[in-house]
This record gives structure tokens, sequence and C-alpha cells, in this order.
């Protein structure tokens, strides 16, 4: 007996695919019935004091498995879920719930209800915060119950795991070596498992809607990131297929196109724990290591000898590659109690990387450099250092003469120093418009597709609303970088990209056509960029890019040229 | 007796100068001695309820007058003043003044303390809130005194005024045919003052600090915007310079560049009382018809007849000129009570402008272009229509689809109507980097210089700590304007700039140079421009202009460039 295949749509959270045996995640403990509770007060508080600490407790656990496994960016979650947790609002509702004679866990239902539906009502980034407490309150509802749902760290090799909604613990646990993929009822592309599902590079599609709960435990599906289809019952050509997609070996040495031409694949870390990891997956360096976490989480600013050693491990740890160190990018989004941070209605418009550090951060700045210079003299690696948001030339001169005079005061006491590589994040149009003037004066641009999607498109990278306009592959985006790759090679620079296009393998080769020298991803992803850089010719690849940059009007037309179809 | 000049430094406001007389102008009225005041709480009470009536009325009488005089958006800083007089906070705090027995006066400088303080400690617009407080409360002290300063409507002609500094109902006041021009001990560039001064077209530096309280009453001075000079005891040549520059003819027709080229002068207003002044100032039409003065202080919006009426309006105030009509362009960072207008972390990069008309805002989006579309249609004047924050083709391509939808259904229903020229804001850099496909299906592109700068620098228009990124002169920005101008004349569009440096007769040569065909401003500085375009040669413009985008790598050399100067 054949099975017809049966498609479910979805949205798609990573482009790659999966097939696999279906295993379903509820994480509702279902609540006791409160007419037949048995209630004292006392005792139900003593449970919440109680369930509130193994709530705490697990989270700090998950913070840190996820900043290894993920990224410590996307660990940040469990620090605003730590806060929700320790709010004297939802402490004072559920006492006053308690003290009505509910069972804790109807207290807790309750006592989150007003603030979930208080944020969800609320647009852009702060809806999604009704996300998070709808997080925390299942959490506590789940430890209250004494659940013992399906552990997700256990599953079989091979399962796609299916779910109402995944909370981003819940993504954090997905092994990507045991499970094949995941799909949900809720979510769009943006929700925190979309987002943790890009980070580990896990076949996903989100948003599938009320069809995805007919699906039965046990079938088997495949999960189609890139098309954004559940196909459940599939042909065994399809089968096949996605499980092409799944293996991909991991390369130690650089890359070089088919037709030879070298392409360095580095990583993005943000965290000292993150750098082995970006080794095992097989980085020739790192593309962008954020400095922020030296400066966030503490009171006063790290001293010029901790930074030193943070750099001196990050170069030992890629005795052949580069590391390229941003230097601070902080800007009055971020709390940092030290420091002077203004508040400001645009933030991301705002005062904000090296116009910190040329302004109120100025000494940090100083001690920063210090410490690199001192770094990039001693033993092996090769380090390069990056200014970010610059934005003018004239910004650029004085960032240098900053340089510059740390060399002299270094030469004056005798210290050893050397002058690293030094090169300007292109994340600016005002950038992309000097690029010339900018390459012309430095080693490298790296184009940090991120915030300059955000600029070009004047779409913030937090708002929902804008999310269509913040597409990477737009003419626009395209055409920027390109005008960026031209400045840069015309001085004969080199030019990387470290925002998150460079870690898609599906643009690997426009990329490539458009004549960059250098990616850097998420380490999870560097294997497979890695293969398609193998897999591109750089003539074909330079036609592909030309014909993206002069023919196509729009976004989708990009994505037909990328795919070689005529008709989609 | 040969007097010598002395020259005092501050910042220049505007860019030209004037010779005058000085006359002192001081707002502050002195305090009662509270210990000597015979303080009867009930009367001082009624005291102030009768200050803030009159300060109330004095400060709708104001608004009306800015708005006319100057301009609808510098108008609205009045909205702030009495909303601050309506405050409770400031209410409670007087009276808990008054149940101390203090005197009025001072009941409201304690009032006023801790509001005042607070802003000011805040980051970016926010500490220019303080401002307005001081304002209200200097305004409120004031009244209570019964003041009798110096009339500001009825300055003698050839006035300079200097303040310590002027509050923006100050600067309205002032009348630009009788005073020669004004400086302040306080103030920064975007001051009201500064702000004012620069919409009245008058010379004024600003900041010029403690020296200037030694230039005595009386005494000929000479203002000079441009250097940011205030120079006490001129030479008579310097005199008469400074003179010169001020006599601009009105002329009612259309001009020329000295070899012919013709260069529309157009202005740009936000309401219908503003039509007549640009008539008066010479404007050629209006380049810049913002409409979203038709949206706000009102619980619904405006029917189809109530547009169709004012902009049948427009077009007879211009029966030979052309009125180009901004579709509404609102986002989050205006209340407008109908429209959910979300809440957004960086509303300048969020839904506002044409998302939002292709979005929540589509059915007053049809409206309004039904209105357009009728009023094209009869009678005398050319009507023109643009988008704006238009940032990909795709959004055109939708804008156009519901004009032509909007067409269609006034056709069957057998209205009256005619498609006007349609065109694009080019205010986003994904604008000008498709500015070829977006020029190709429009007739015209207009360029937005003050959000085009805002995104290019990433800089935001309302923060002061970025304010030194925000210079229209910058390469990235001319570049930006270069290559918008080039793709419009490639697809036979015309192509105009409704920003604030279109207005600046300093820039009009550079301007003219880059391609231009038609520049719109504040009405007030359309005579300048005038006679500004009269002096140029395209060619020489056109010289300089490349000079200026091939060789400057900083706005302080394109300034140098402009003015020809070799050292400076």
């Amino acid at each position: 007996m054949t099975m017809t295949e049966r498609t479910l749509t979805g949205i798609g959270a990573t482009p790659r695919s999966g097939a696999g045996t279906v295993v379903w995640y509820s994480p509702d403990a279902g609540l006791p019935d409160p007419d037949e509770a048995d209630v004292d007060p006392d005792a139900e508080r003593q449970r919440f004091t109680d369930a509130r600490e193994t709530a705490r407790t697990e989270l700090e656990a998950e913070r840190e498995r996820t900043a290894e496994r993920v990224g410590e960016q996307e660990a940040e979650v469990f620090d605003a879920h730590r806060q929700f947790l320790a709010d004297p609002q939802i402490e004072d509702g559920v006492e006053s719930a308690l003290e009505d004679g509910l069972p804790v866990e109807h207290a807790v239902q309750r006592a989150f209800a007003d603030p979930i539906e208080q944020f969800a009502g609320m647009g852009g980034r702060t809806a999604e915060r009704a996300d998070d407490l709808r997080d925390v309150r299942d959490r506590l509802v789940r430890i209250l119950a004494g659940d013992d749902r399906v552990d997700l760290d256990e599953l079989p090799e091979g399962s796609v795991v299916l779910a109402e909604r995944l909370t981003p613990s819940d993504t954090a646990r997905l092994d990507p070596d045991r499970v094949a993929g995941f799909a949900t009822v809720t979510g769009g592309r943006t929700s925190h498992a979309a987002i943790f599902a890009r980070s580990l590079a896990l076949p996903a599609v989100v948003g599938v809607g009320d069809d995805l709960r007919d699906v039965a435990e046990g079938a088997t599906v495949v999960v189609d990131g890139e098309a954004g289809e559940l196909v459940v019952d599939p042909s065994e050509e399809r089968r096949e297929a996605a499980r092409a997609t799944r293996d991909v070996e991991i390369r130690e040495v650089p890359v070089t196109t088919a037709d030879g031409a070298e392409i360095e694949v580095a990583a993005n870390v943000g965290r000292p724990t993150e750098l082995e990891a970006a080794n095992a997956r097989g980085a020739d360096g790192i593309g962008l290591y954020r400095t922020e976490f030296l400066f966030l989480d503490r009171d006063a600013p790290p001293d010029e000898d901790e930074q030193y050693e943070t750099y001196r491990e990050a170069l030992e740890t890629f005795p052949d590659g580069r590391v390229v160190v941003r230097t601070l990018d902080i800007g009055g989004d971020k709390p940092i109690p030290y420091l002077e941070l203004p508040d400001e209605e645009n933030p991301f418009l705002g005062e904000r990387g090296i116009r910190r550090s040329l302004g109120p951060d100025a000494d940090l700045f100083e001690t920063q450099l210090r410490a690199l210079l001192r770094a990039a003299a001693d033993g092996e690696g090769r380090l390069a250092v990056m200014f970010p948001l610059v934005a003018t030339p004239e910004e650029l001169t004085d960032a240098l003469e900053t340089v510059s005079g740390v060399a002299d005061a270094l030469d004056e006491e005798g210290v050893d120093y050397a002058v690293p590589e030094l090169g300007v994040m292109i994340e600016t149009p005002g950038a992309v418009f000097t690029a010339p003037e900018l390459a012309a004066r430095v080693d490298f641009l790296s184009i940090g597709t991120n915030d300059l999607t955000q600029y070009v498109m004047a779409a913030a990278r937090e708002n929902e609303r804008v999310a269509g306009l913040r597409e990477p592959r737009h003419p626009a985006v395209l055409r920027a970088i390109a005008r960026t790759v031209e400045a840069a090679h015309e001085h004969d620079a080199w030019v990387g990209m470290c925002g998150e296009m460079a870690g898609d393998p599906e643009l690997t080769e426009l990329l490539v056509g458009l004549g960059l020298d250098e990616l850097s991803m998420s380490a999870v992803t560097v294997p497979e960029v890695k293969a398609a850089v193998r897999g591109v010719d750089t003539e074909d690849a330079a036609d592909r890019a030309s014909g993206a940059l002069e023919a196509a009007t729009s976004a989708q037309a990009i994505k037909r040229i990328e795919s070689g179809a005529t008709n989609r």
C-alpha cells in the first residue's frame, strides 16, 4: 500500500529540510479542579515559593546551556524570564489569589493573566513579552504539577518534534544531532522558536495552524523549512531528498570554490565559551568577536590586563586563523551601570558604536585599544580590529588617530605592542556611500548586514510590523553590498560579511558572486557554508550576482534568479 | 574718532547677516520678597487661576500667529506649552506651595523646579522639554508681575535684539521687516530660537556666552549668522556688507539661472493658511503639501468631500503652478485617536508613511486618493501626488495599483476624475539604491533630505547627541542625491527636493549643479533662493558639484568647495 503525501503549510524558519518520526510534545500539565482541591493557603504558599526556586534554578541552567549551544544573545531571554519570575506584581497577584482560597496552580494562572493581556495588547517587541510571560507561567505550572512530559534532551534519533508552540528553553534543549526538525501550531518568523531554530540550523516550520494537531504520533514526516511545509507520509524520494541536506562534513581546513578561489569561512562569537565551539565546527577564524560581554553585568569596566588576557585566549584558540575583534559597540538600549547611556527616542539612530568611543567613552576606547595592541604583539594568531557604526570618513580619521596615540604611548612606556590589521564595519548607508574613502585607509571592510538592512530599508530590527522590509536579498541591500565590495577591492582591502545573511548557505553563491572574500556566521552553519563554497563556480556566481543586481526589482525576483527557476 | 571693531563668537543660526542697533530684551520680571509679601492664600490662588487663563489665551494667539508667520510645525511647540500649563503635577505643586504660605510667584517657581530638573537630567529631546517648562514658568511669572518689558512686536526698524535667551514665543513675535537680527547668551544650533530664526530667515547668533552681556544698549552691531559672529562697533564697510544681504526682491514669476535654465522654486506648506503666504513670497507652486493637518486634532478622519475642497483650494491659490500633495505620512510618534498607531521602540524606523497606507490605513489612503483624483479633474491648477517613505519598488507597485483601482471605481460611478502627476519621495537609502526602478514608473521624484540624511547617517532627527552627523552637505548625502537625480533624468522624470537643505540659498548653486529641477522650501526663503538661482551658471555649478562629489571626504571640505576658498 502506498500512502499519499499530505502537505501542511506554515512559515519556514530555516532554509533546510529534515525527515523523521513524529514525537508530540505538550508542555501543558492540566490544572487541578479548583472545587475538588483541598486548599490550605499556607501549604500552597510554600508550594509557590518552592516552585519559584526550582524555576529559578532551571532558568540559570538553561541560560548557561543556551549560551553554549546556541549563543550568548539568544541566552539573554532567560534573564528576562528570571526578572518576570521575581516581579512583585506577579507575587502580589499570586498572594491575593491564594487569599481567595485558590489552589496555587490557579493562583499562578490568575496572577499572570493581566500582565499577559497588557503586553499582548501593545505593539512591536513589547507584545513578544507576553510570550515570555506565558513561558514563565507554564514553567511554574509544570513544576507545580510534577510534570513527567516528554524529555526533550533524550529524544530518539530522527525525531521530528510537533507542538502547540515551543518556548526558548524547549528549543534550546533540542539536540541537532538527534532531532530532525520541528513544527509548531503557532509562531511567526521572529518567534523565539524560529530564531533558535536558525541558530541551531534545525529544519523548522512554525505557524502551521490547527491542521498540525491532526498529525499522528509516530507518523513519518518531512519538515521543509525552505518551502515552509510539513509533508506527512512523504514519498521515499522526498524523504531521501530531505535527509540529504542534513549530513554535512565538518572541514577543519580552509575551503576553495570549485574553481579554486579561496573564501574564508569564519565564526561570529560573543563570549569566550563560544570560541571552542567555533573551532570544533571548522571555522577558519573569528570574523566578528563582539566585546560587549566584557562590559555587561558588572559594576566597573574591565581593566587593560583582563582584556589583554581575553584577546590572547581568542588568538590562541585560532593559532592559524585570524580573529577580528570589534571594539565596544554599545548604545542606549543596553543598560551598563557605570556608563551614562542616554535615554533616546530612536536608540538605533542614536549615540552608539564608534560614536560613543569617540565621545563619552573615549577612555574605555583607549584602554581597549591598549589591550588589543599588546595582544597583537604576542605569540601566535593574527589579530584584526574593526570599528562599529562608522558613518563618515572623519570618524575613521579620529579612530585611527586614537590608535596611533595609543601606539605612541605604549612605545614611550616601553611596552611590547603591534598595530593589528584595522578595518571598518559597513553598517550605515553613509559608510556605503563613502566606502572608497574608508577602504583607502584600512586593511579591510566588514559588512554588518543586519544593521545595514535596517538603515537601508528604514525598518528597525526588532519591529515585527516592518519585518517584510528587512529582506537582505532586496536589490537595494545587494547594491549596497556590491558598491562596498567594489570600493574595497579598488583599494586593495579585503571585504567580509558578518551579518545573518552570511550564514545562509542558500546565499553563498550569490555572496561569492558579489565578490566577498570572507563570510562570518554563527558557528553552527560554518560546515554548510563551507560545503556550499566548494560547490560554487566563481564565474557562474558572478554572472548570477550581476543578473540579480541589474535585472531584479524585488527580493522575490532575486530568489528566482538564485534558484535558477524561470517560473515560481 | 574711529572705534575699533570687537568680535564676539557664538553659533550661527542662519546663513545671513544684518546690521542694526542693540535693544536688550529681558523677560525676567524679578520676584517679590517672600518675607515682605502680605500673603492671602485664597487671593494668591485666584491670581494663579487668572494668570493661567491669560497664559492659555496668549499661547493660543501665539500658536496661530506662528503657524502663519513661521510654519505649522514650528507652531506645535505651543501645544506642548498648553499641555504643561494644564499639567496636574504643576497644579498640585502650586497648591502645596500656596498652602505653605508662599506668594504665588514663588509658588510657581517651586512647582516647576522639580519637573524642570527631571527633564533636564534626561538625554536627547527630553532634555529640551526642560526649556519648554522654563518658558511656561517665565510666562506665568511675567503675567503675575504685570511685566512692562520691551514689546517685541513694536521694535524700531533696524533693531538687533540681544537677550539671555529667547523663547519660541519671543522669537515668533520678531518681525523680520523691522528686526535686523538677534543674538543670545545661551542656546545651540537646534534650540527653538535658532530654528525659528531659520524659518524667519532672520540673522541670528546663539550661544555667544557671558561676553554678550557687556554689549551696551544702543550700540551698533553686525549679526553675522554665517560666521557665527557678533561684531560690535563695526566698520562702515562691514555694516554695508551686512545690510546688502538683507534686501531681496520678491519675484512672482519663475526664474532661470544666469544661462537660462529653468529651476522651479516652490514652497512647503502644512496647512491651508500657509498657501497665501507662499503665494505672496513668490513661490512658483507648492512642492510639498503635507496633509497630516487634515487628520490631526480630531476624533474621526476627514471625509472625501472635505479633502476634495481642501485640495481644490490649494490648486486655486496656484492657478499657474503645480501643487504637489504628499499622501498621509503618519507614524507611531504622532497620536491620532482614531488610528491604532503602534508604540515602537524606534518609531523613525517603524510603520509610517506609505507602510501604513498600504497596511492598516488602506481605507484612509483610498479615500484620500479618491479626493485627489477628483480634485485633479476640476478647473485650474496642476495637481501632483507623491508617496512618502517608499523603500522598495514593490511598495510603489502597490500604491500605483491602489491609484488605478480608485480610478476604476470613480469611472464606474461616473464621477469626474483625472490621474494627477505621480511621484515618489526619496527619503530612504532603499529608494536611492532602487531609484532607477522607481523613476521608470513615475513622473517625478522628490528628495526629502531631512529623513534621507537621518537614515543615511543613522542619526535621528531629534537627537542632539548625533547632531554633528546630520549635515546634509556630507558627501554620503550628496552622493545619494546625485544618484537619485541621475536615475530620474535617465528615465525622463523630473526631480525635486523638499527638505530643509533646499531652502538654504548658500546651497542653491550646489543643488542646481547636482541637477535638481525643483527646489521647495519654507515660503520665507523663496525670494532668496530665487535670487540665488539667478546668479548660478549651470556649467560652473556642475563643475563645482562634481568636485564636491569626487574629491571631498568631509562636509567641511564641501563647504570649502562651495565658497571657493582655498584655505579656511
